[in-house]
C-alpha cells in the first residue's frame, strides 16, 4: 500500500514536534512536510536533536502538498489555515480549539474571537473516538480534543451516560508542565515550576464548556461542571480527579462499588486505549502511551462517585489521539503507530 | 530568662529532624535531648549532616530529664510515651495522632487500637492556635494537628463558621512526598515517585474524621467530608483544594467574592501565620516556613466556594505548629523561633 | 520466521522490566517466562501496572524452557544460573557484572567473591557491539555491559584507540536514580534524592575496572582511570564528562576541533546507535531509547580533549544493548524492537 | 545601635529578591530602597507573594538614598551605577561580575566591555571572606564572588596554598537551574530543564578566569583551569567536583588522606561557613544556608587530589556571601542574619 502524505502546521511546540516524533515511526504514512514560524529554514532534527538521524526534513514556512493535514498551532490562528486545507480537498485533524465548541456563539465568549466558519464547524467532528468512532471514520475535518477534557471526559462519561450521577460535577485536575506549552512564561520557568504546585484559572478554564458541552451531549440534562487545572511539577501526565453526587437510584444498589466496576468495564470493553483498572492510577503508567487508566470508587459514606483517570497530556491528550484520529479517517488500524507501551519508571 | 530544656522523642522522622533543626535556633530554649532507635548512640549531626555544627547532641534511646518534650513517634507507640511524661508533669506536644480525635472510640475505628488513656485524652487540647489559642495556653498536653487537616481546616473554617457552606465539603490535597515520612516505601522510591502524580487512600484516609470533627465542631451541624489525598512529585508542601455549595442565603449577596474576601481577612485578622491571598496560592509561597496562605473564590457560575490553602507539611503541618504550641503554652511570643520568610525559589 | 522463545531471569527489578517491556514489542521473540522472588506467582502486569494489557504472563520462581535468556540479576548470584543454562545450550545475555571482567581475580578484589567459572568466563564476549560485533554474533554468553561503562567506553573508544589522548582518563558522570536500581534505600528515597545532587564511590566504583580493562584493551598502553559517579535528580539518563590530555602529536595539529571531530564521525560511521553530535548533549536527547550521543570538544587553551556522552542508562546502558545483542546473536536486524526514538519533552 | 539603611539595585532577579529575604530579617540593617525595572511601581510583596506580610516596600526605578547598597544588575550595566553610587560616599556589595577581575583588560575579552573605571576596579576587593577578610574590612567597593567561583575557590584554595596540587586543575560543576537566573530561556523552561543533565560553555564560560586569578594569586605559578559547567535539574545548590594531580613530594606522605584532611581542617579552622566534612557532600546538606561543604579525597591508585564541594548557589553563592560581606565591611559579626541552618529534606 502507498504512504499516505502528511505533514504538520506548525512542528515547533510540543504538541507538533511529539506528531513529528509519532509520525516518522508510523509504517502507513510518510511525512513530507512540517511548518513553522521562527525555525523556518532549519532542519528539524537540528531544532530537536532528539530526532537526530530519523528525518531529514527541513522547516518550511508554507506546507506543501500532503493528502493529510495535522494543525498544531495556536487558536484563532488555525481556524483559517484549517478552512484552506479542507477548501483544497485535504483531510484534517486540528490540534486547536477552533472546530471543538459547537456553538459557534461559545468562541466570542471562551475564545475571544467570531468563528470565521460556521458552517465547517457544524461539519467538524469532535475526535474523541470513544464516542464518536463513526463519525470520524467519516469526517474530513476532526477537531482533536483538549488535553483536559480527553482525561475528564473519559472519566465520567459512563456514569453520566448511564445516569449514574447527578449533572453537578468536580473536576480536579493535576497537569505536568508541557501541558502549558513551549512559549516562554515566567510560571513555566524550572526554578518556579520545580517543587511547587498551584491551582490557576479558577475564573474559569478554556477546557470547562468543552468538557460541559460533552458531558451533556451524553445525558439528558445540561451538565454542570466546576473544573480546576492545577500544575504539578513533573513534564507529562494529567491525573483528573472527578467527584459527583450518585442518584438516589443507584445509591439503592447492594454492591454499588462492583456494579460500576462491572459498567464502566463494559462501557470500555471494546476499547483499545481505555482501561479500567482495579486501584488509583499513577500518571506514569500511562506516561509516553496513548492509553487512558480509569478507575471509578463509590465512597459510600458520602453517597459519592469519585473518578480518577490517568493520560499522558501530549499523547492521548493531544498527538497520539490527532494520529489515532487519521487512523480512523484514513483506514487504518486504529493502534497503528500507537502501540508503544508506557515507561516506567 | 534562663532557657527551658526540650527534648525530642523520635528524632530520626523527617517532623523529629525539623524539629530539632528550628529548636537549635530558637532562642528561649535549650534542646538537651533526642532519642532514636536505630541511631541511638550516633552524633545526631552526624546522622543528619545539615545539622553539621549546630548541635553536638548524640542521640539517646531515652529521653533525659527535660521541662518541655515534643513526642514524634508514630501513631499508637506515641501514647505510652506521652502518659509516662504527662504523670512525670512534661508538658508535651504531641505530633502524633493518639491525642488529636475526641471520640476514644475513633482510635479503634480508625487507628486500631484502643486508646490506653481516655481520661488524659478529654484534657488533650488540639493545637490548631487559630482555633484553640486560650486552650492551649493552659494546656499540658497538646495533640499538633495532622499536616492534611491543618491545610484544610484553615482553608473551610471562616465558611463553616459563619454558615456560608453547606455542610459536605470535598477536599482536594496534593502533598510532597516528605509527608509520607522517611520509612523506605516503594511509592516514596525516587525513580517511582518522581514524574508522577497519583490519588491514594481513597477508602479512607485516618485524616478524614480529625478534618470532619473539627469543620463540625465549628459549624452547627455535622459536616460531611469527602478526602482525596494526591502525592506531587516535590519534597516539601500541601495544597489543598475545597469545594462545597454556597448556602443559598449567601448566594443572594451582591457581590460574594468581595464578601467573602473580607470574612475570610476578617476571621484570620490577628493571626500571625495565616495570610489570606488575593490570588490561587502557590505550594512554593510558604515553603520552609510556618505560613499558610489562603485564597477563597467563589464560582459564582456554579453556586460553589472553592477554598485554597498551601502549607509546608513539615513545618505548620507538623514541627512549626508544634512550636507555636510550645510558644503559647510557655509564654514566648507566638512567632519565636519561627520567623524565617518562605525560601524562594 | 517462528519467533525464538525468550525469558528473563528477575524480571522484578528496573533493568528486568524494561527488558519485558521491550520484548514484548520486540517482532522476533515471544516472551513466554519472566521470573521473580518475592513477586513469583503474581501476574507480571498486576505487579507493572503500565504492561496492563500487554502481557497475560504470570511471575514464576524458575524460568521455564526458553530458546534464550536474559539474566537480571544481582552480581554473584547470577553466575551460577546462568552457567546452567549455558551449559542447557541456552544462549544468555548476562546483565550481571558476573562476565564482564576477564581476569578471574578483579572479581575477589572488586565483588568479593571468586569467580565459579573461569572458563566460561573466558568464552563470555563483552557485549559492546560498536567494539565486539563479530565476537558477539557468534557467542553463547555475553556480558552486558554497565551503564556507566557503556557511557564512557563510547565516549572515549574513537581518542584511545587513535592515540589522541594521554592515557590518564577523568570520567565525571552523573546519572539518574534509576541506576540505583529498585531495591529500597534512604539514598533513593524520593525527599532525600530530589532537589539534591551527590557524588559517591570515590574510594572505588566496580565500573572503574570494567572501563579501564576495556579501554585498555583498545589503546596500547594500560590506561589508567579515574572515576567518579554522581547522583542527579532525574529517573533516567547518564552525562558523563571526560578529560584527557592531549598527546603532543595530536597538538600540532591545524584545526584540532575539525580533526577530532571527523575521526569521532568515521569511527562511529556505520553505527546505528551511536551519534556524534555538534554540540553538548543533553541526557533528554538520547531519553526513552538506545541511542548514545557522543560530542567530542579541544579545550585548545589547556590541550585537553573533552567528551560528553549521553545514553539512557536503562536502555542502551541495560536493557536496550541487551536486545542489541540478542538480536546480533540470533541474526536479526541489529535494530530490531529498538527503533522508538527518544522522547522529549 | 542605630540601623543601618541599606538597599538593592535590580531586586527582581534572583540574586535581588534573595538579598530582600535575608534583609527583612537581618537584625542590623533597614532595607530601605529596592529598585526593578519592569516592576517599578508595584509592591514587592506582591510581585513575590513569598514576602507578604514581611515588606511594605515598593519597587522603585531610582535608589533612594542608602548608607550601603548592593547591586544585582547585571554585568556591564551594573558598573555605571556603581561608580555613581561610590562616588556619593555610599558602600557598595556589587554582585555582578564587573569588579571581580584584577585585568581591566579581561573585561574587553570575557564580557566584551571596555571596563569604565580600572581606577575603581584596582581599590574593589574580592569578596571572598575566606581569603581576604581584612581587606575587605576596609573596602569601600566589594566584588562579590560568583557562584561556580565560590565553590571552586573553596575547593582549591588549601590544596594551591600548600602546593600539594599540580597547578593544572579540571572543575566538574553541576548547578541547579536558579543559577542561570530569572529571565526566560528555552534551556530553563521546566518541560525541557527537568529530567536532563547537560554540560554548557565548553568553550569558555565567564567564570573561568575568575576561578584561575583567584588560584594563581594563591600558589606561586598561574593555574591553569579547565572548567566545565553542567545543569542538574534541581532549583539551587553546586557540587563542584575538582581534579588536580598531587605533587611528588606529597605522593610521598605515608597517610595522605590524614594528611590532607588535616590541612583542610585547619586552613578553615576558624571559618564560621566553611566545614571540611568526612563523606562526600549532598548539594541538600547546604541548601538555604551560607554554609559551604568541602570534602577532600585522595585517590592513591591515580596519584590525584579530588574535592568536592557543595554551596547553595543564591546565598553563599550570591545573596549570603554579599551579607556577609556587608558585615565585615560593617562591624557587625560575621554570621549576623546568615544563621539559619540548611533546610532538610
Amino acid at each position: 500500500m502507498e504512504k499516505i502524505k502528511v505533514g504538520i502546521l506548525n512542528v515547533s511546540g510540543y504538541a507538533g514536534v511529539e506528531l513529528a516524533r509519532l509520525l516518522v515511526c508510523h509504517p502507513g504514512v510518510q511525512l513530507v512536510s512540517v511548518t513553522g514560524r521562527s525555525t523556518a529554514g532549519k532542519k528539524l532534527a537540528e531544532v530537536f536533536p532528539h530526532l537526530a538521524g530519523l528525518t531529514e526534513l527541513v522547516i518550511e514556512s508554507e506546507l506543501s502538498d500532503v493528502d493529510f493535514a495535522f494543525a498544531a498551532m495556536p487558536h484563532k490562528e488555525s481556524a483559517p489555515e484549517v478552512i484552506k486545507l479542507i477548501e483544497r480537498g485535504t483531510k484534517v485533524v486540528d490540534i486547536s480549539a477552533d472546530f471543538r465548541l459547537s456553538n459557534p456563539a461559545d468562541y466570542d465568549e471562551w475564545y475571544g474571537f467570531t468563528h470565521p466558519s460556521p458552517e465547517l464547524l457544524d461539519k467538524a467532528v469532535y475526535g474523541l473516538p470513544e464516542l464518536y468512532r463513526k463519525d470520524i471514520a467519516g469526517a474530513d475535518l476532526v477537531a482533536n480534543p483538549g488535553c483536559y477534557p480527553t482525561g475528564a471526559i473519559l472519566a465520567m462519561a459512563p456514569a453520566v451516560k448511564y445516569g449514574i450521577a447527578e449533572d453537578d460535577i468536580i473536576i480536579d485536575s493535576k497537569s505536568g508542565l508541557s501541558g502549558a506549552g513551549r512559549t516562554l512564561t515566567i510560571g513555566t520557568h524550572y526554578a518556579e515550576a520545580n517543587e511547587d504546585t498551584t491551582a490557576y484559572a479558577l475564573k474559569g478554564h478554556r477546557h470547562m464548556p468543552e468538557i460541559a458541552q460533552e458531558l451533556s451531549f451524553l445525558g439528558e440534562e445540561v451538565v454542570n461542571v466546576t473544573f480546576v487545572p492545577h500544575l504539578v511539577p513533573m513534564t507529562r501526565g494529567i491525573l483528573s480527579t472527578c467527584y459527583a453526587r450518585l442518584r438516589d437510584e443507584f445509591v439503592t444498589k447492594e454492591d454499588m462499588q462492583a456494579e460500576i466496576t462491572a459498567l464502566y468495564k463494559d462501557f470500555y470493553k471494546n476499547e483499545p486505549f481505555v482501561k479500567v483498572v482495579d486501584a488509583p492510577p499513577h500518571s506514569k503508567n500511562t506516561w509516553g502511551s496513548n492509553i487512558c487508566h480509569v478507575y471509578p470508587f463509590i465512597d459510600s459514606r458520602t453517597g459519592r462517585l469519585i473518578v480518577v483517570s490517568s493520560i499522558d497530556n501530549l499523547i492521548k491528550g493531544a498527538s497520539g489521539q490527532a494520529i489515532q484520529n487519521m487512523n480512523i479517517m484514513s483506514g487504518f488500524a486504529e493502534v497503528t503507530g500507537l502501540d508503544s507501551p508506557p515507561i516506567y519508571p
